[in-house]
């Protein structure tokens, strides 16, 4: 089996062309099979899997990186056997190449379709976590693609011993290895070059902070998928206030969205407020403030907090538009939906919500609100591939083009034109 | 009526989202009504709008554009009626926006659809014609998108007279006039200020040759939909050519490819021809030959054609992967359809056509040709949004993400996800 150690990155682009054609062509029940070997790999490897990832680790430590970035980076046995799970799963999705639409027959006598087929060659650009090397190389070959992947410095061990178990299992169900390649050089210059080989690379998807994917938008000349960063908004309606009842999921909801997972970019930013429903606020708050959550607070907001004897900071204006990944939230009082819709058109594109009981401001909301996702009721953190029924997901798409939130395997094929005729020419 | 003359790119990218908000939900109707508007008013100013484009053309010749370029940037009484009756014809095509997925109900309890949105702000570049300002611009207003328009320095009079037409018939049905701005400032400053504006604008859409492609995919941040550039290929199977009236077809068929419009990105290319059908090249060649075609050809052919009294040049390596744009096409003899689907690997991507009677042939050429659209017994001339169904076009991508082939109304759109719940939290 060749290894990618050595190769150019442009050389790795040529063969993983040479892959995605091979891909393309490969039945549904090969690609499947392809991703259980693969986990067979996983599991069998184990041993050298979690020593090099030790390695990792213990470089990280010697580099003195901050603990929750380590845990990142961290794997052990269960969480391997999470991840071999995982790809198992991902082999018993439906496989979306080959749909066809409807053919029909235009005047001129040709018959036209569009056939799904693989994108081709996907560069997958990300950070420290070791589990994103093996999810995204079995969402891409299932969809029939090759892929480049580029990991953080800080996992270069665990990427390597990884992606020799992943070829490994394609190599032994006989689908050409170089259908997931790693990049090994960690140098800055090398993911450079991945972002610039259009003639090879059909899209760039970057899994990371704003900085990582602002790098991709600024220096990319391949297609770059952006997503993950964006502000999450809740706005609670009075009428989602009357009943105790209401109050009640109100406060579990918003706990939800905030506290669940603070580090996802479907966690809850910024609370917008109706006067009307500030009475409610002290309730939303103790939860939330019970699960250490610091909330920065318009001074309306702040007089109803602090007259409940909660304490919160005010918040500056830096305060609003701003993801903040972590246990802190902002709340901004308004006189009405009309406002809530302004304040979302100028922050929102992510995730944006209503908690309200008037079904024409859920209807005005859900057709103003122009966000990855629109929810009435229900909490933000249901933007997920697996929550909406996706099977999986490789990133939160926050763009307009090509595929907005959760993207699976759909969302990494494309089209095709399929004429066909009996010698028709253009008149 | 504000006038964007003295607007700064960023300030126009400002209205153009405020127009935006109020567009995406304008109903069909409001939209189709606005540009009956816009066409009255073409109409209306006849007079104005040829005598701007007098000014352009006088200026062209004055600063000696070549004959050809000068044609392209005319307009004449006609002309204007016609693109008139076009802007007519997008009113009437069906409008996208608002379709929604089959709302599904999750396990969570959740339910969940996705509905069509427009994509919001469109920046479309493009070169000399003055009629892709209002065709762009109308395909732009029916998908409820707004547009910003930075045209070629050698039409600024007529599309400042067209942008006037257009932004007076909106004014007039109450439609925001800032939904269709023109960038009247020639410089290329202006135009990078546009490319970069990804805090605005959600898609560039260049209209030109390659070098300008490859301009805005350089120096965007804003997600660049490339299209039109590409080579065309058809390869001639032998089967094709053993009844008389096929070689005819097939005659026919690459006369009509090459010939009826050669400036166009759909126009033929490179044939190429199995070697068991070089006896039906002369009849293909006297054709093409007949209406000014150089052809250059590879050694086989070269000697099929010189043996039949018929001259060609010899072709070089450079004759291939090379989209000609002109009366020139290359040939290459292959020995059968493996060598052909490798070169097409190697140098297609936008249309390819099979001319062949067998129908396994056909489908492995379909299957594993990766092109925008792939075509049997058919012109490549077909690849195009009116021929295609689609009713109108604002490009024909050649990219992999969002859209491939002809972009009409549909693929100035995206979706958004629709989730409903009733307090519902992930668990």
């Amino acid at each position: 089996m060749t290894t990618t150690e050595t190769l150019s990155v442009r050389e790795m682009g040529l063969r993983a062309r040479r892959a995605a054609r091979v891909l393309r062509s490969l039945p549904t029940d090969r690609k499947a099979a392809a991703l259980h070997a693969v986990a067979r790999e996983l599991r069998a490897r184990e041993a050298g899997i979690l020593a090099a990832n030790a390695r990792d680790v213990a470089a990280a430590q010697a580099a003195g990186l901050p603990a929750p970035m380590v845990a990142r980076l961290r794997l052990d046995a269960p969480a391997l056997a999470a991840i071999a799970r995982d790809v198992e799963a991902v082999a018993a999705l439906p496989d979306p190449v080959g749909e066809t639409t409807p053919e029909r027959t235009l005047p001129s006598g040709i018959r036209v379709s569009q056939r799904r087929v693989p994108l081709g060659v996907l560069g997958v650009i990300y950070e420290s976590r070791p589990n994103v090397t093996v999810d995204v190389a079995a969402l891409a070959l299932m969809s029939g693609n090759a892929v480049i992947l580029r990991g953080g410095k800080e996992t270069v061990s665990s990427n390597a011993a990884l992606e020799e178990a992943i070829r490994a299992g394609l190599a032994s169900e006989g689908v050409p290895a170089e259908a997931v390649q790693v990049i090994r050089d960690p140098a800055r210059e090398r993911m450079l070059e991945l972002l610039r080989l259009d003639d090879l690379v059909d899209a760039i998807i970057p899994r990371g902070g704003a900085g990582l994917h602002r790098y991709c938008v600024e220096n990319a000349t391949v297609p770059v998928i952006v997503g993950g960063i964006g502000v999450v908004h809740i706005y609670l309606d009075e009428s989602f206030t009357r009943d105790p009842a209401d109050v009640e999921r109100a406060a579990r909801l918003v706990h939800n969205a905030k506290v669940q997972k603070p580090s996802a970019c479907n966690a809850l930013d910024t609370l917008l407020i109706h006067r009307g429903a500030l009475p409610a606020l002290p309730a939303l708050a103790r939860d939330l403030m019970a699960a250490g959550v610091t909330l920065r607070a318009d001074p309306p907001a702040l007089a109803t907090l602090r007259s409940a004897g909660l304490d919160a900071e005010p918040a500056s204006e830096a305060d609003y538009g701003t993801e903040f990944l972590s246990l802190t939230a902002s709340i901004r009082t308004v006189p009405g939906l009309d406002e809530a819709l302004d304040f979302i058109a100028a922050h929102g594109n992510h995730t944006d919500v209503i908690l309200t009981r008037d079904p024409a401001q859920a209807e005005r909301f859900v057709a103003d609100v122009d966000s990855a996702a629109v929810m009435v009721n229900a909490s933000p953190r249901f933007n997920d591939g697996g929550q909406l029924g996706l099977g999986a997901e490789v990133a939160i798409s926050t763009q307009k083009l090509h595929a907005r939130g959760p993207m699976g395997l759909r969302e990494l094929t494309t089209t095709k034109w399929v004429v066909v005729g009996d010698g028709q020419v253009r008149a």
